[in-house]
């Protein structure tokens, strides 16, 4: 008998139709032996609903607690439906909000961290031969103020449940079968990944695979809890994701990259003619970071205007870029900078994997495939277990497919275990 | 300074424009320097919404339980809505729920009665200047459940926090703009009643005026509880329930009938020819009480089968006929009855007021009038402050009009204080 966590999302809740397939789906795991605790989302739809609503009662931005109070209502309107579901299909279940489970927070309304979770009712539910349906995304702080833990948080909320009550496993249900190499919209060969390590999913996550949350992911590595992501539309196995010791020896020896992502969200800043002193760099980051810009990339380039000046380059979010040019306008007068150019027609396609730890050459194999297809690589940036490349936007297809197929990724190869 | 608590019906905040509206409202109140307790019902419609999905996802009867973690998102969802609209009209205002309050009530989950009510939260609310917004309709019970008072249970809310934190008046802000003297559809001639008496009230309410909720009466007059009745659409003042030690001498001595109440609901059975033995009656209302049937006016005639037999006469509910039939079709074998007439087409008609009190002959001059028309009596009942006479149905408007007419309470009449 295990203990398993099942997390249905929005579009698997959309409607009273598709809560009696959760409903059917939870019962069967429930007749298999196990105990089964669902974790639900709002029904698709509802929490922008709610929230066009908190706009016209509140203004554009409207009061945080307040916010909460309201954004709750839809992951508690589903998890009673989803409870009544159940009891039609003949299973004890009960429904728990984050206040009754004690899914403490902290008071960060809108987007509350928590901090611990108490198992206690969830193990009387299940143990008592009821199924434990709670509502996601919701909990507590301190003082008994409702929170929510921002978009996404159902994954947290289950992930972190998960890990509360010692479940055996996470099931994340959503809409798309699993973790894929690539996006397949842009490369059809794309596969399916059967097991994924937290660390890989986490560069594959950030990078725009968006499939967890990147918390939920984070949440799952530091409590060892595996993660299963899977269609709540078939029966079919999707992606598990694991701590590496979990993987078989066979898989370890498996591709030596797992994935390949791209980001269009990023834009390129380049100050020009900027002194070349010390200090000068340290003053642009500096004022940036004080604005709470993030910079992902860093380029310092010998600069075209003689030896006494530099040009410096960086990426932001494209969302940073109105206020990082404000900072730079500032600041550029202070560093002597000549002109600011900000292009935000680049791309970065990144690979992902375990295996690049212990391979020499994969960066320089990668720098390879993209001169191959005459793509010139405006900055580079590396770590442990990825490679990144901004290049202009619109090389973004041609890039991920030649590096999906030149690291042997591409669905026809079926020898490889695990990847 | 005055502490005021503000109750909002579903039509008074149908919609944001309408939820705006009471702001604005509450928010005049706060400026003239009272502290101001809402209570919110859930915008009209959606109640009934949720209701719809319970019975998709959950049959006929969905779990009590869940039935009340659903419902009182309604309630919810108002609540921070109306917290919003305060704040953009510059009030500081917070949303309180039924658990945060804590509204303690029993665990008869849909129907719940309130236990006792913690008005800490709320005074600490009001005393920082906030104006506190609370979810009316739910509570929580000893282990954290949800529940919620049953329709229109947020009137009790309303009442229940007023007594708890000492109130110096409950406003109850509804769709009409107060309590008449009889159902204005049936009268053109009806006035607004200025100031009437808790029993009165309950009289009238129980009577079909289905202004105030009975039970939000019965706390009103257990705490002393000060309730205004008016319209959320108008600043005219309504009608004001007290106690009859706050009525001013001149009202005192006002119209000795307060109001017409008539009531459809009723249905007549009759016995024809049970044996007349003691024990008999007996065997019969037990029955009936055994099944939970109430039974309201009860006749016991001389019958016209001779002197071994006699009629019995009664009136339940028109929803209570069915179950009452197969109660008789059972005891009526053991009684001997030979007949069972049932008779639908009946209306209760009934005056009421205090001043019946120290005023002999109201019933017979409520006969009279009767007669006066040609209206046949078929049952009659009285209590200290009420007159009721079941009539055939379709005497109705007749019968409420002459007994308007008969006892002074048509508008033309202005000379009269308090009634």
């Amino acid at each position: 008998m295990s203990l398993v966590v099942m997390k249905f999302g929005g579009t698997s809740v959309a409607n009273i139709e598709r809560i009696r397939n959760v409903a059917k789906r939870c019962a069967k795991v429930a007749e298999q032996g196990h105990e089964v605790v669902v974790i639900v989302s709002a029904m698709s739809g509802e929490t922008n609903k709610l929230l066009a609503l908190a706009h016209e009662a509140g203004g554009e931005i409207p009061d945080p607690r307040e916010m909460d109070a309201l954004a709750a209502t839809g992951e508690q309107v589903t998890a009673a439906l989803t409870a009544m579901a159940l009891q039609q299909a003949g299973k004890p279940a009960r429904s728990l909000l984050g206040h009754q489970v004690r899914v403490l927070t902290d008071n960060a309304f809108t987007k509350a961290r928590i901090r611990t979770i108490d198992g206690t009712k969830i193990g009387e539910t299940v143990k008592s031969g009821q199924i434990c349906v709670i509502a996601g995304f919701q909990g507590v702080d301190d003082h008994g103020n409702i929170t929510t833990l921002g978009r996404g948080g159902s994954d947290t909320s289950a992930v972190a449940i998960a890990a509360a009550i010692n479940a055996d496993v996470c099931e994340i249900y959503t809409d798309v079968d699993g973790v894929y190499t690539t996006d397949p919209n842009i490369c059809p060969l794309a596969r399916k990944i059967k097991h994924i390590s937290y660390e890989e999913m986490l560069e594959l996550a950030s990078l725009g695979a968006k499939v967890l949350q990147i918390r939920s992911v984070e949440i799952a590595m530091k409590y060892g809890v595996p993660v299963h992501v899977r269609s709540s539309f078939s029966d079919a196995e999707g992606t598990i994701v694991t701590s590496e010791d979990r993987f078989s020896p066979s898989e370890m020896e498996r591709m030596t990259v797992a994935g390949v992502a791209y980001d269009k969200n990023e834009a390129k800043l380049t100050l020009r003619d900027v002194q070349d002193q010390p200090g000068v760099v340290a003053k642009i980051f500096g004022a940036l970071a004080e604005k709470n810009i993030s910079v992902d990339m860093i380029i310092q380039n010998v600069a075209t205007g003689g030896a006494a000046a530099t040009d410096v380059t960086f990426t932001v979010t494209k969302a940073d870029v109105a206020r990082a040019k404000s900072v730079i306008a500032e600041i550029g007068k202070i560093v002597g900078m000549k002109e600011l150019v900000v292009d935000d027609q680049v791309v970065k396609v990144s690979i992902v994997g375990l295996g690049m730890r212990s391979h020499a050459g994969i960066a320089a194999k990668m720098f390879e495939l993209l001169a191959g297809e005459g793509i010139n690589i405006q900055a580079i940036s590396t770590s442990e277990i990825k490679v990144s490349c901004l290049i202009a936007a619109k090389y973004t297809e041609l890039a991920v497919r030649a590096l999906h197929t030149g690291f042997g990724l591409d669905r026809k190869d079926v020898k490889e275990e695990g990847a």
